[in-house]
């Protein structure tokens, strides 16, 4: 068995990288970090539950990337630029066969992002990781949940409802067979923070929040919290490369209120579609303009025809599903 | 039942405090800290799990206080200032009983410090409390585990051994009356960060760390990480007010490996003792003088007399206790 102060150093300390932000990191009472003058810095935690977020058993590499990656997602949608995170961790053993791919699937992703891990605490427990992330924007160019305007367009990166589907599928909720089932689980385990786009939109879009707990239910946060409200198209909302081969009412259902996608949406004045169709393709991620912002408070949905749907609309909630 | 939602709304939103350091706090993809020019920020991860780090059952005032209070011992230890906190919380079930005192111990804590709220993330799950703490310390200032040099004085604050005291009474290791009980029990429930005193000891001291898994262990780090070793005065160790009316022989068994103190280990030049017994005095904190850096490594211990002692030094380790 290892003790815990093996475990952080075989698989949680790493060599200081170049250019490091961080002035001390794993191994003192706390980590310590060098602000850029004239930036805020973003800061988001998220917790996942074994059992409640991702299943017993499940994959470590996946797993140590899910938990980064949903982290990251926050600090997309303000627009910051990712730079470091602590690492709190509840095992039930030091096992290496687990913490080896755990820390890999993480630190690859935080790699990629030049996110360094620079503390946090391992602790005998029930499966519990949480991560808290640190970013920068410059002073003022945040994207606020606040934000958003009447006669703004409403727009949605990448694909919706995939996660959702894979997991109606280990449900038993739907058959699905292998290959949709391996297709769809790839959205669930595997999501794509998108961070480069959160930057690219800084000047560009005004409000923004990342979809975990269905995009009907996230976009009501920034109706409220903008005093607005939206119609959305609903055939309009991009379904994952699974999700497309099943019948239209379920798309519907899976892409207004799925979860688990980590896709950003953003509203944005209309005179910026332009600039915004050349930063998604200059950050590779597609993106879909998928309504308006209203005067009106409340959140109201037609089809293609522009005729009004009345779906019943359900955000995730930990504590009420 | 309350939603996820209307939890956060009502136990851990408040309205932001005059002279904020933060631009935006719970509410939002991410909070946005402001921070000071000239300045590291120092940051610290700490997770208390159900049956671990407390008892099931446990009074959630004075848990809302030590899960907060331990987290500002990190800070403490490096001679940062207080500046604001994230709690990731995982609970089996969002009930008010439980919520509103754990907010208020937790909050009444933070207040004290001028320590803010500004995010977090609220979960079902095994109750499991995960903080990160921000604090703020003048660059090249920060008190760290790798800062002793041979000949230093060793001391330590407030008084050990308590925590540990209580513990043993709860599992019946010991027989204590039910008012050495309450006693040693204060000090484990309820530990004083020592916040004050690590600010006024950043100029004058070298290497410090926060007891947290036991003095001679905890001690280690620093001997390890500033390439020394030391004599400790194991007579010299204060023990808690509970404590002292035990055995001699349990009095230096539990304020030498103890654990679950908080109280910050420092060293410092012998030329600074008066310095530092007035910054004491100025903080209204103990501290008390217990042994000496040397350059041959490893811990040595002798009793009042300087006769050498060999007990067996056993530091807190999750996964190996």
């Amino acid at each position: 068995m290892l003790s815990e102060f093996e475990l952080i150093a075989r698989y949680f300390t790493r060599p200081m990288a170049a250019g490091s932000r961080t002035a001390l990191g794993v191994g003192d009472d706390c980590a310590l970090l060098t602000p850029s003058t004239g930036m805020h810095l973003a800061i988001s935690s998220d917790m996942l539950v074994e059992g409640r977020h991702f299943f017993a058993g499940a994959d470590p590499f996946m797993l140590g990337h899910k938990c980064l990656a949903v982290n990251l997602s926050d600090l997309a949608a303000m627009g910051a630029q990712p730079i470091a995170f602590t690492l709190a961790l509840a095992l039930p053993e030091a096992r290496a066969e687990w913490l080896e791919p755990f820390a890999r699937g993480m630190l690859e992703l935080a790699d990629r992002h030049g996110c360094e891990l620079i503390g946090g605490d391992t602790t005998k427990g029930p499966l519990t990781i949480s991560i808290t992330v640190f970013g920068e924007v410059p002073l003022h160019h945040a994207l606020r949940r606040s934000a958003a305007k009447n006669g703004d367009d409403i727009w949605i990166s990448g694909s919706l409802g995939d996660a959702r589907l894979a997991l109606a599928g280990y449900r038993d909720e739907l058959k699905l067979d292998e290959a949709q089932q391996n297709l769809a689980a790839q959205r669930m385990h595997q999501p794509t923070p998108r961070v480069e786009l959160g930057q690219a939109l800084r000047d560009i879009a005004r409000a923004a929040i990342d979809i975990s707990d269905g995009l009907a239910g996230d976009l009501g946060h920034i109706l409220q919290q903008s005093g607005v409200g939206a119609t959305l198209d609903v055939d309009a909302l991009p379904p994952g490369p699974a999700l497309q081969q099943q019948p239209s009412e379920l798309q519907r259902c899976f892409t207004l209120s799925g979860g688990d996608d980590y896709e950003i949406c953003f509203t944005a004045s209309p005179k910026q579609r332009a600039a915004i169709e050349a930063a998604a393709l200059a950050c590779h991620t597609p993106v879909t303009r998928i309504g308006s912002i209203e005067s009106q408070p409340g959140l109201r949905l037609q089809d293609a025809a522009g005729q009004p749907l009345d779906l019943a609309l359900t955000s995730f909630d930990h504590f009420t599903s």
